[in-house]
C-alpha cells in the first residue's frame, strides 16, 4: 500500500532498547523522572561543550545497546543527526562505533527522520538492528545560532531553550516492545517567518502540514489515538497548530500535547518551552516509551519538527523552511 | 541475502533520467563536454554565491526531470544534502517542489548516501520515483570554510578546488536505463589527519575501507568491473587510496579513476583536483551515465568519499572522521 507521503511496514520495526540522557534543567523538569540519566555538569568534565555533547550522544546509544540486551557489534547500522554544522557530534561519535553510518540533517525533526529510514531498512530486509539517535546542546546551539553564552543576551518572550540531551532508539525486525507501523515523510513549508527567536511560529505549519496528510492517508482522527505529541513547537507554536488544525478540520483535544511544552515549567524561565533534537528525541524514548510499554497507551503519533534555516541565510534576509516527519509507533497488544 | 555493509536491490532501480550543471572552469576541464549546461557567470545574477548554488540544484532537479521525461509532481521523494551549515541549499530547493523531502548530510559523499537510500525506498515498493540531488560552489565553501574569496589567501600543493556544480538522478521502479543492483554503506574512519587542506590523504582510508568491503561481500575483483570510480580524493588521495588496497591484496588497474583527479587538468592550477559533493555528482550524472548508457561500461562501482569535519572540530583540535558509501550500477543488458 502506497500513499503519497505515509509510508507502511509490512514488516514493523520493534523499538527493543532506548536511552535517554539530560542536562539538569531538563533533569528538574515535569517529565525529569522519566529520564534515564541526569547531567549535573554541563560541560560532564570535558574541555568544550561540544565535546559534552559528543559524549552524551555516546553515552546514550551505548545505554539503548544496553537496554536492548544487546551487544555493540550486534547494531547493523547507526542512523544520526544534530543542530551543529556538519553533524559534526554525530559524525564524531560514529567513530567510535564499527557499524556502517548514514548521517542526516532534519534540524529538531532528526529523531523521526532516523525513524523513518531505520524502519525502511528493517521492513526491507536490509538490516536487523538499527540504531537512531540524536543530540542537542544548550551551549553548543547557542554559541553556533545566536550568541556565546559570555555574551548573557537577553532572550524574547516568545522563544525556546534549547534542550541538552540525547537520546537513541534501537530498532529490531523481532524482538518484544512498541512497533513502528507506519512512517510519514514531511514535505518543506515556509509561511515566511524570519524571526530565528520564533521556532514555534516558523514549525507549526509544516506540523499542521504532515499532520493533516497522516490524518487521510491513514483515514484516522486525532481521537484514534491515545497520544499524539509534536517535537518541540512549545506553548505558542502548539497554540499555532492547534489553531491550524481546527482550520483543516480536526479538533486536537487532550490527547495532543507538545515535547516543547512538556519538557520545563514556567517557573524553569524558558519562556515557550524547550527546542532542540534533543527535546522530542528525549521525551519519546524516556516517557512516551515507558507509557507505551506500561500498556498505558496503544498508539501513538510522534511529529517531531524542524526549522531548516542557517545562520546564514538568515542573515541573509531568507525565511525559515520547517519541516515535520513522524511516526506511528504501536504498543504490543 | 545480507551482508555486514552491501545491500542488494532484489528490484533494482533504474536511473531514468540525470542533469549536471557546472561552473566555468569545470566546463573547461577534460570531461567538460558531458556536462549539460555550463554557467559562465559564478552567481548567475543571484545577489550572493549561496543563492548561486540554491539556483543550480534547482535546476538540476528540474533538468533531470526533463531528461526523464517525467512531470514534476511526478517525484514521489526528495533526498538531497550538500556542504553548507545545516545543508541549506539542498533546504531551501524543497522549498520550490511539493514532495516529501529527507535531508540528508554526507559532505562529499552526499550522492552516493541519497542513491543508497532512495535505492532502498524503491526496492521495498515504498516510493515509486525519487529524485537524488546535491552541490557545491567553490565561493560558498571557501567563505564557510577556509576563507572568503576577497581574503586572497594561497593555497597548498596538496590542497583541491571545490566543484562549482550541481547534480541530480531520477530512479525509478521501472523505465530504461542503468540500474542501480547495490548499494555499500561506509563506516567512519579516522586516520589522524588534522588539516583542513588535505582531504584527499583523509578520505583515501575510507574509500578503502569501503571498497574492500564491496570486493569481500559481493565476492568480486576489481577487473570484474569496467569502471571503478572514487568520489574526489583528486591525485594524491588516489594515489594513496592505490597503496591501500595493495596492502589489502587489491590491485587498482586502469579500471580506476578518481572524480577529482578527472575533472580538472594541471594547466587548471587546482592542485590534486577537484573535490566538494558536487565533483563526483556531475562527473557521474553526464561522464559516467553517458558511458554507461551508450554500452560501453556495463558495470560501474561508484564510490563517493566525504570528510566529516566541521570548522569547529578543527578549531578545537580534532582529526578528520571521513565516510565513503558506495553504489554498483549496470548498463541495460
Amino acid at each position: 500500500m502506497k500513499t503519497k507521503q505515509t509510508v507502511f511496514y509490512n514488516n514493523p520495526p520493534t523499538i527493543i532498547g532506548s536511552y535517554s540522557i539530560v542536562g539538569q534543567k531538563e533533569g528538574d523538569g515535569p517529565v525529569g523522572k522519566y529520564f534515564d540519566k541526569t547531567i549535573i555538569d554541563a560541560k560532564i568534565g570535558e574541555k568544550t561543550f561540544e565535546n559534552a555533547e559528543i559524549r552524551m550522544l555516546t553515552d546514550a546509544i551505548n545505554g539503548a545497546i544496553s537496554a536492548a540486551g544487546i551487544r555493540k557489534n550486534d547494531v547493523d547500522l547507526m542512523i544520526s543527526g544534530d543542530l551543529l554544522n556538519q553533524v559534526t557530534s554525530s559524525n564524531y561519535v560514529a567513530r567510535s562505533f564499527d557499524s556502517p553510518y548514514l548521517g542526516v540533517y532534519s534540524a529538531c525533526s532528526t529523531m523521526t527522520e532516523a525513524l523513518n529510514l531505520a524502519s525502511t531498512f528493517i521492513d526491507g530486509g536490509k538490516f536487523d538492528t538499527i540504531a537512531c539517535s540524536t543530540a542537542s546542546h544548550f551551549a553548543t546551539a547557542e554559541r553556533q545560532y545566536r550568541y556565546p553564552l559570555e555574551y548573557g543576551c537577553q532572550r524574547p518572550p516568545y522563544s525556546q531553550w534549547t534542550v541538552t540531551g540525547a537520546a537513541c532508539s534501537i530498532l529490531s525486525k523481532s524482538g518484544n516492545g512498541p512497533k513502528i507501523t507506519a512512517g510519514v515523510i514531511g514535505k518543506v513549508i515556509d509561511y515566511g517567518t524570519n524571526d530565528l527567536n520564533n521556532m514555534g511560529a516558523a514549525m507549526a505549519p509544516a506540523a499542521m502540514n504532515t499532520m493533516a496528510a497522516m490524518f487521510k492517508e491513514t483515514n484516522t482522527l486525532p481521537s484514534d489515538f491515545d497520544l499524539i505529541i509534536t517535537g518541540d513547537l512549545g506553548k505558542l507554536g502548539s497554540d499555532i497548530l492547534r489553531k491550524l488544525m481546527r482550520e483543516q478540520g480536526y479538533n486536537l483535544g487532550k490527547e495532543y500535547i507538545d515535547c516543547g511544552h512538556l519538557i520545563f515549567d514556567g517557573s524553569q524561565m524558558c519562556y515557550q518551552g524547550g527546542s532542540g533534537a534533543a527535546c522530542s528525541g528525549t521525551v519519546f524514548n524516556s516517557f512516551v516509551l515507558n507509557r507505551l510499554n506500561s500498556g498505558m497507551y496503544k498508539n501513538v503519533a510522534y511529529f517531531a519538527t524542524g526549522a531548516l534555516m542557517s545562520t546564514q541565510s538568515c542573515y541573509q534576509g531568507e525565511t525559515i523552511p520547517c519541516i515535520s516527519h513522524a511516526v506511528i509507533v504501536e504498543g504490543q497488544k
